[in-house]
């Protein structure tokens, strides 16, 4: 990336866990290099407050973005918003972050359940990439950067270890939820799918597992801090190349059975 | 299976296709020993006039069920109907095969495509498994047999090749698919998920690619015709034990990468 040019980020689901975590290690880390759209839903909610601290300490940074993926018009003016800012130069990274774990099994995960799993798991990051593709591919086009990098162009899906149909059987009698891992195995596949469909548009999919983090999501009982896990998970992200195009990896890079 | 006792069937998606040819090939190798619930969405539409006929050929073997999976009402209804005819024996055999097929890749799949593979390739087989749930534990309870098969108690998931996240660096270009491919790889992950979650309850579970079949959503171009495709599939259905639960096969039996 030239020093001139700011390497942008939209980040879904900003507000807090993991997006909040990975806003601040951002800015904290590159402020005169990096752009950061950091979209929730709420932004003028009290979960909201930490973001909205944190974007007032960097106002040239970090722009607090609203956006509900259920929402068309709030995906169509979150896009033109962020277009706005961008100048023509294009988005660099999308962070599909934004997610939801209902914890049950398949007899005790209602409808509504699965529905929202599935809303926002899956069609939250279809909806969202599809709507910031223009500004990918203008951030692609911009990069005269071989090969395919964060730097360029790059979706990253943030899966789940749940999510591996092949260790089910090693993982779902302690962690059922059955419509959370559903929702993200679907995740990985339209993952995959769209690695192979913009691979000629210069534009990197991949999708990592942040590990069991200490979240509101995550539970008290996760195996790593937020931290932690954002410091893998930025690792792992500005590594990636044309060869990990599509992979399913850990925050430490490792990749994960399908 | 005794000889006493029919072995009972439900398969939806019944009145054309693999659906239809399915019920045809069971009613005519064994009609003394089997039970059909043929269910389909609209059973007296012109397009369920095969399966009707069929029906009045072989009245004590098959029943023609209305049964739309997106219509909570019409679920519980189908289920009482099936259940009142059961007496009490419990089903044997589910296979969910009614499903969808949009070909479009992520930039020609449309929101209202995504949700209608979403909802009838992965939502209509949990709902009709959630739903007759009881009707095959009560087989699986009723049946003196050690293991599993599908002569106890058993889920079919009809998936698909173009399910395989593994394989889409071969198949994506040829055939995107994508909300179609996205729907039976979580389908492929509800499938492994029941199997877990239903061992000890002695339901089998299993997700089988039917090939490429030349029907009215296959297209001219399929590999194999129905009466082929359902051939191996009734073969494959019959031979799976409790090695299998949770698999991903094809119609030869022969298993594929998640």
């Amino acid at each position: 990336m030239a020093a001139s040019k700011a390497q942008s980020f939209l980040i879904t689901g900003a507000n807090r866990g993991l997006g909040l975590e990975m806003v601040k290690q951002l800015v904290e880390s590159r402020a005169s290099t990096c752009r950061l759209f950091a979209a929730c839903r709420d932004p003028d909610a009290p979960k909201s407050q930490a973001l909205q601290d944190l974007a007032k300490k960097y106002p040239k940074v970090i722009t607090v973005i609203q956006l509900d993926t259920t929402d068309p018009r709030s995906m169509k003016e979150a896009a033109m918003k962020v277009g706005a800012k961008l100048e023509g130069g294009g988005l660099n990274v999308l962070v599909n972050n934004a997610g939801v774990l209902p914890r049950g099994d398949l007899l005790h995960t209602s409808e509504q359940e699965f529905q929202m799993s599935m809303d926002t798991n899956l069609m939250g990051p279809v909806r969202v990439t599809k709507e910031f593709l223009p500004y990918l591919l203008q951030a692609s086009k911009a990069s005269t950067q071989p090969g395919m990098s964060w730097s360029k162009a790059a979706v990253i899906n943030i899966s789940a270890l749940l999510a591996s149909i092949k260790l089910v059987p090693e993982t779902y009698i302690a962690h059922p939820a059955i419509s959370y891992r559903i929702s993200k195995t679907a995740l990985n596949m339209f993952n995959q799918c769209a690695a192979f469909e913009f691979t000629k548009d210069g534009i990197l999919f991949a999708a990592i597992h942040p590990g069991w983090v200490r979240t509101d999501m995550g539970g008290p009982n996760g195996e790593i801090d937020v931290v932690e896990s954002v410091q893998g998970l930025l690792k792992v992200m500005g590594s990636l190349t044309e060869k990990e195009n599509g992979a399913f990896l850990d925050y430490h890079g490792k990749p994960l059975p399908w």
